[in-house]
């Protein structure tokens, strides 16, 4: 393919827009990584795959797994490429894929012992970085609840660097019931607050030993007081220096990490 | 001043270049917050600040401290403000900081317990969310060491949201004899490396109860052998889902903490 131009081009450009994407219930990968973890993990969800001919000498294994799953990859050029793409560098090579929020009930149907629920996440970026390390912490789900960034943007796809395809992702649109949900499924719902108990503390009594729905609040005004009050308990993490709060995705990682750990013992 | 291309603005804007920022000492504040930081904790360095008025309307304690302090804040336009700026939106308000790289003898000098030491590390936003991690995590200081971003690149000082004035940040030119110097004052060196021991395996043996030295590495190949070689003892963040790797700054948070964690019990 050689026409920036061309209609498949402009379809797959188009699904950089939130409206386009829940119009065609699809979305953009954008680079080697995602594809292959796409393909990987999910290739089902995998409906169009573009690449130069010198990405796919660079990544032989992309080939490869589109044959084991009988998807055809078609030869684009660079600027096919960079027309279809939301990144700068997309490294030769872009998919069409299925959105595939995962059902509440299907969430909740097996049984988690970790879940991290995003409440007004704003930033891409941050919501990404989440995905990734509660699939790195061995989290069971991720939900999006309220008004929250897309979890199908192209940045948050990015920064996930695959793991939108590890993880399941839900979408709540009421934080209320999904916390009750949460409760009924057997999960302590901890929300993460600088006025709660000391993170530590809740090590300490066995807090985080039990399956816990962690709630993650917005990077700048964190939890909302309605919010704060759906959870059966706040903690925070201590700040030992002179830091007035941490950066969300990197708090969320030492709350999440902190009851995997004390989970395993 | 309303003039974005006086003398004053054109110095301030170049400093987004590191040739100028080393050629001057100088490097530039974007935003209340990081203003009001700088203002509190190292109002010596600060040469000078622009604000518009509806900034400082805004933000009144800007006002304050800059009277506490004896700094003049000179009233600017928005066009001024932007012209100066590496950020699209500084909210009105810059400054003019002399940059302070701390002494590595310094460092040292103060019997540390928890150091982060950022090796080849390239990305201003990891790394500026690492100082900011490391203060909340009480660590002692951050070493930007062998080839790394500047820590008084715009989007560094950005990311660290004040904490760049919090906790003392040094420049070692060379790995081997910073490591050396660290283990000489009686720390651990722990590299983060995914080939490593499992962090909650130190946990249970006593390591992360001492004082440390984290090493993290390079954002996408991690640390080289050689690095690698340098430390005492090589230690993971156990990765329970089906991710990759973390995110580097979600990583050293994690690490950070633990050791925090740990050397508080």
């Amino acid at each position: 393919m050689e026409n920036p131009r061309s209609p498949s081009v402009r379809r797959a450009a188009k699904l950089a827009k939130k409206s386009e994407r829940l119009a065609t219930g699809r979305f953009l990968l954008e680079g080697p990584q995602a594809v292959r973890e796409a393909l990987m993990f999910r290739p089902d969800l995998v409906d169009e795959i573009y690449a130069t001919p010198k990405a796919l000498d660079k990544h032989p294994e992309l080939g490869a797994l589109a044959n084991d799953h009988g998807r055809r990859i078609d030869a684009a050029s660079e600027v096919v490429i960079a027309a279809m793409a939301d990144t700068v560098t997309p490294q030769g090579v872009v998919a069409v894929a299925r959105a595939f929020p995962t059902a509440l009930a299907a969430v909740f149907a097996e049984q988690p012992r970790l879940i991290a629920i995003l409440n007004e996440i704003r930033d891409p970026g941050n919501a990404g970085t989440i995905i990734r390390a509660a699939d790195a912490a061995g989290a069971d789900a991720v939900i999006f609840a309220g008004e929250c960034i897309d979890p199908f943007h192209p940045k948050v796809v990015r920064s996930t660097t695959g793991s939108l395809f590890h993880i399941p992702v839900a979408i709540a649109s009421d934080l209320s019931s999904l916390v009750d949900l949460a409760r009924a499924s057997g999960l302590r719902v901890l929300a993460a607050d600088v006025r709660g108990d000391d993170l530590t503390d809740a090590r300490d009594d066995g807090t985080l030993a039990q399956p816990a729905a962690w709630l993650f609040g917005n990077e700048a005004r964190g939890l909302s007081e309605e919010s704060r009050a759906l959870a059966d308990r706040s903690l925070k993490v201590p700040i030992y220096g002179a830091a007035e709060s941490m950066n969300l995705a990197t708090a969320a990682s030492v709350c999440l990490y902190q009851s995997a750990f004390e989970q395993r013992r």
